[in-house]
């Protein structure tokens, strides 16, 4: 068999690369200078703490704050994520001279060796590197994917839409029962969008209703794009809907379970994640809302009640917790969050199926698309 | 908004929903004959119990035996699984009636009330009628695809096949960086084969490693076709690669990593699994080769080593599990598993990143395929 021949992209660098590998070479750039006026060479990380994020209302979105720590080399309790910082900012830097894509997983293993003449390990597992690659992310304002790494493959879409991913062209109204497998990395270099004929982009937790909708051809009568991501949205998803946002003006409409997780999915895809505060700006859509299931879909749609369907004290607690965030402070959702704990249960979205197979395509979102004021912002 | 119209497959019944359905009226029939004679009308449900399975050293796959259970109305102990068996027959009936497929939750919704007049629920959780579908599935010798229900929709796919799924046409070659998401009902009527130029099939554990095997075109220079099913392959990635098999006479590598982990979802792929051997007749690929990586490999390619990749006490009693099995007795396993528990360490293909982020394209698997030897049947 013949040798497999060098990926095609390698040597030609696009915009994006060239933008971020200017960044990296900036901050190694900089230590150097430090060290050849004989100074103690700092690095200045944006803090990534809870008491450096806020919510910001007027925008809708949770953003990092202005805090920043040093991390300095002579320092012994500094160094040893000093040099780690360069490791991960090299291993990112010879990706995308190579134009080669990998998971945080084998960045892991790239940036992992016993240092010569001594049994330490340059890092001793993967939460170091990914927290260090967080701190990377932050410092040179650049997503991981705009860093040449990828998180995993989820979430599927077919849709109003035809898009060019890596020189090919996918039109998403011809993509079967399957779908178009959304790619971790949808930086605009990869993925460009063609012709969009859509209003709107449905977002839904599962997979199984995902496929319910494809099967009723949901997205062509509706004029829409159709997407899961199996649970909570990986990034690609979230980054990918943010483009459809930004880009193309599409509105978002969510589509969960009513608990507790199926707020919180629908909060981290409108405003970001704590934990993530500094990307938001590139993957929250402030715009988006919630489509349901609504604890007052109970009545409205009389579903069934069960002693399966009740929240757990765990469940109670949660709910809890997510009435008292910031970005749940609007009154309609203090109603609402208030309405599921009166309840005591939880609906899944496949309690509909009770009714008839296909009543969430012909009954339950024409409902919902025709009162939007039963729709939370 | 226009209202949806009805799902544009209904009552299009095609041949395969014409021969399950006729199979389950027989079912039905064949009790209602029962009860016009008078008599305790009664199933025959084939054992799914250990007892009742064993591996067809021959053809390489693990088969269910002849036992059979009788399941009667009149019986304290029966009564009640009588009657959800029919009440699972009578919800796979409508979905083939109506041409829709839905998942294994959506028919626990589907089947599941409260009996008039009474507290009494059909069935109180999903595993209850997740085992009574097994059940329908044995007697009526179908796999739960073939009744219109489907599994999670996992996995994707790339390479030198144009296939045709619900009428359109995919063209593997052509599917960018995320690729055609592989779904869970992969049946002739719904998926068919068009254009195929390839000569196997590989199979990869992980999703980052077919991502970076599809980035570097591997499946072009190899002609293959590139399949990854996110840790064990669903049942769909399962149905279609034994249909590559079957109808196309491709060959199949399986991509693991080297932990017991690996060597089960190779061992599932090939010949099937305990709890399901009523499928393997359909799902199984007994020609599938074994491809690594191996515990021999260490040597071979001299593989970093370290603290962290060490065997846990539950990996090696798993192992020594898995070493006992009778599918894993041929020497080269035994020799192979016992290489494993001598290194004590476990190998992520990722390690292979560690010497060059396309090692695995360029070095790696061309060395396997030159070197057949090194793999394992």
């Amino acid at each position: 068999m013949p040798s497999v021949r060098k990926a095609k992209s390698e040597g030609t660098k696009n915009v994006r690369a060239r933008h971020v590998t200017r960044k990296l070479v900036e901050l190694g750039g900089s230590v150097l200078e430090e060290v050849r006026k004989e100074r103690n060479p700092k690095l200045y990380i944006p803090q990534r703490a809870l008491s450096n994020v806020r919510f910001n209302a007027k925008q809708s979105i949770i953003e990092l704050g202005k805090d920043r720590q040093a991390r300095s080399f002579f320092n012994v309790g500094m160094s040893k994520k000093f040099m780690q910082t360069f490791l991960v900012a090299q291993a990112c830097k010879q990706l995308l001279d190579e134009g080669k894509t990998t998971s945080i997983r084998d960045l892991y293993y790239m940036v992992k060796h016993t240092i010569a003449d001594s049994k330490v390990n340059t890092f001793e597992d993967q939460p170091e590197s990914d927290a260090i690659l967080e701190d990377l992310e932050v410092t040179v304002d650049s997503l991981r994917e705009e860093l040449n790494l990828f998180a995993s493959n989820r979430g599927a879409m077919v849709g109003n839409v035809t898009l060019t991913d890596s020189g090919d062209t996918i039109d998403c109204r011809r993509m079967g029962s399957g779908g178009y497998s959304v790619p971790s990395i949808v930086e605009p270099d990869v993925v460009q969008f063609n012709k969009i004929n859509a209003d709107f982009i449905l977002l839904v937790e599962k997979d199984a209703v995902w496929r319910r909708l494809n099967e009723d051809r949901f997205w062509q009568e509706y004029r829409c794009i159709l997407v899961h991501g199996g649970g909570m949205p990986p990034r690609g998803v979230r980054r990918l809907i943010h483009r459809f946002m930004s880009e193309a003006g599409l509105k978002l409409y969510v589509f969960v379970d009513n608990d507790p997780w199926g707020y919180y999915i629908y909060s981290v895809v409108k405003q970001g994640s704590i934990n993530l505060a500094y990307e938001s700006i590139r993957m929250a859509v402030p715009t988006a809302k919630f489509i349901g299931l609504s604890a007052f879909d109970r009545e409205r749609f009389d579903l069934p009640e069960d002693d399966k369907l009740k929240m757990t004290e765990q469940d109670l607690a949660r709910a809890r917790q997510i009435q008292a965030y910031p970005w749940f402070q609007k009154k309609t959702w203090q109603r609402e969050i208030q309405k599921m704990l009166e309840n005591g249960l939880k609906f899944e979205i496949e309690v509909l199926s009770g009714k008839r197979i296909s009543f969430v395509t012909e009954d339950y979102l024409p409902h919902k698309f025709s009162h939007p004021e039963e729709m939370l912002d």
